[in-house]
């Protein structure tokens, strides 16, 4: 069953561009994970002092995202996570939420 | 510019079947709409006191959920919300999101 890995980021007031521009300028490889399936940012509600913003990660199965967090791409993906200069836009840690899909039409 | 309607939903312990045959037994005419292309609904984690469910739908823009939500067809599918019998399975209120898609890869 598909199973989304979905994470939330709340991102500080002025800084949506930087934060895109992060996403856009990364070089992706998930096309060449087993069980990849589609990838989206996604630009949600301005609330109090913060922009909401969600990536998704569409996957076969969950198991197929598991592999993935145990590998090594995972691992060079994330090696520069946080050590960029200056403060960052993201407010906190990303909030990550995995679901399986139980109803599906299309 | 694709856009994502999400309604996250807090389910009762124990109510989460209930609340799957709802949208099971639902029947949905969301392909007769123009700008549909997916729905999904997704069982999340659960915590303390709830299980969290999201339910999405892709359309192809944010001018064609608008259109949705003053249709016919909008307030037919929701007439019922709320009426059934006894206890519902879910928790409060629904929350919603609405989400533009900023990158996609497939």
């Amino acid at each position: 069953m598909s199973y989304i890995a979905m994470n939330r980021f709340k991102i500080r007031p002025g800084r949506t561009a930087d934060f895109e521009d992060i996403w856009k300028s990364r070089e992706s490889k998930l096309k060449e994970l087993k069980g990849f399936r589609e990838f989206r940012l996604l630009k949600g509600p301005e609330t109090e002092g913060h922009t909401l913003y969600s990536s998704h990660v569409l996957w076969d199965s969950r198991e197929d995202f598991e592999a993935w967090t145990k590998s090594q791409q995972f691992r060079d993906s994330h090696r520069n996570a946080g050590k960029r200069e200056g403060e960052s836009p993201i407010m906190g840690h990303p909030q990550f939420e995995g679901f399986e899909t139980v109803l599906h039409e299309a």
